[in-house]
């Protein structure tokens, strides 16, 4: 019985998920966007940057949200991004299937993170993370480009967008391209928290 | 003593406010869009529509927002737009200015609603607005692009947006230009309704 494939991001109010530059990751505008995670004690823990952190809805969204993943698929932008970032211990603790046309072996990282590097595809992708992520769900870690290819060729079954307070005005756009035409959405929940709006809806094909 | 300045609208997941064409207004994503207003008893009420209609959230905030608006600026693609589309009794019921260079009398409608075409730009029909609009608050109707050049001049005290459940994948969007270095948002409320999801932001400068 395969698992839900599903997405979870940090969107500004006019839909943007990156800036523009990876460069401008950690810039002020990125900090905003993620104001709601880089305060809890989930990602302290999950980056083991110590005891400490807050509790509360944001953060154990946070926990479900890693809990209930099997797998990951990633694009290639991110995971460039994520190797100069992420700490020796990666934040994933479970199998990442990453999209590429490098060839290259697996990479294992202390603490259960092991990259894989996929070549086919993103459907060979998925299938190779449903088949890992056993009984639990597939998450589409991005980016933005990454997660829009899935959506548009119908590979996702629900997403959660968590709304922050801000405006880039420039950068990735989550939902650039997408095939509006097909894609149809239906509320599953809306939950403001005091830092972003969280909503997740279910993916219906029109 | 001034009163608020204010937009509201509803926006797509995507950040669309309008479909590309005044032509698709009315459109299937158009109704989308607008699900959360046309069944109310307020939206039937305030265009002559008859009895009925449903009551609940969705309903008490449109009729707030009403109720708080003494007078509206608005865009003259809006006004082409709504000129064609309004009934006679036009859904405003107060005075709103147009930004056009169109030099017209103002035009009265019956139930209250006078047109005024302002020639010398937003400052001077935000001007007009705040005199006419008395101790109550001034709306800034729409479209998208007069509604930005006010966010990005500074004269926006606070927004709503309600986003609806919907990609549109095109069209006009809320934000596209926005001073992003200039404008900083704090969050007012977040209230999701069966329909939408109603987030209400105060504009600082950064």
């Amino acid at each position: 019985m395969a698992g839900t494939v599903f997405f979870s991001v940090s969107m500004s109010l006019d839909g943007f998920v990156a800036p523009e530059s990876s460069e401008d990751l950690m810039g002020p505008l990125w900090m905003e966007l993620q104001q709601w995670v880089f305060p809890t004690r989930f990602f302290r823990e999950n980056l083991g940057l110590g005891e400490g952190g807050e509790e509360g809805r944001d953060d154990a969204i946070l926990r479900e949200t890693f809990a209930r993943t099997g797998a990951s698929v990633m694009g290639k932008r991110m995971f460039d991004a994520g190797e100069r970032m992420w700490p020796e211990e990666a934040p994933f603790h479970t199998p990442v299937f990453v999209v590429t046309h490098e060839e290259r072996d697996p990479w294992e990282r202390p603490g259960g993170t092991v990259f894989h590097f996929v070549n086919d595809g993103i459907g060979s992708a998925l299938e190779q993370a449903r088949a890992a992520a056993g009984d639990r769900d597939v998450r589409i870690a991005g980016g933005g480009a990454t997660i829009l290819e899935h959506v548009n060729a119908g590979l996702v079954d629900e997403f959660s967008v968590a709304v922050s307070p801000v405006l880039f005005g420039a950068g990735v756009r989550l939902f650039e391209g997408v095939d509006a035409a097909r894609v149809a959405l239906e509320v599953v929940r809306s939950e403001p928290t005091p830092r972003a709006t969280h909503l997740t809806y279910a993916v219906r094909e029109r």
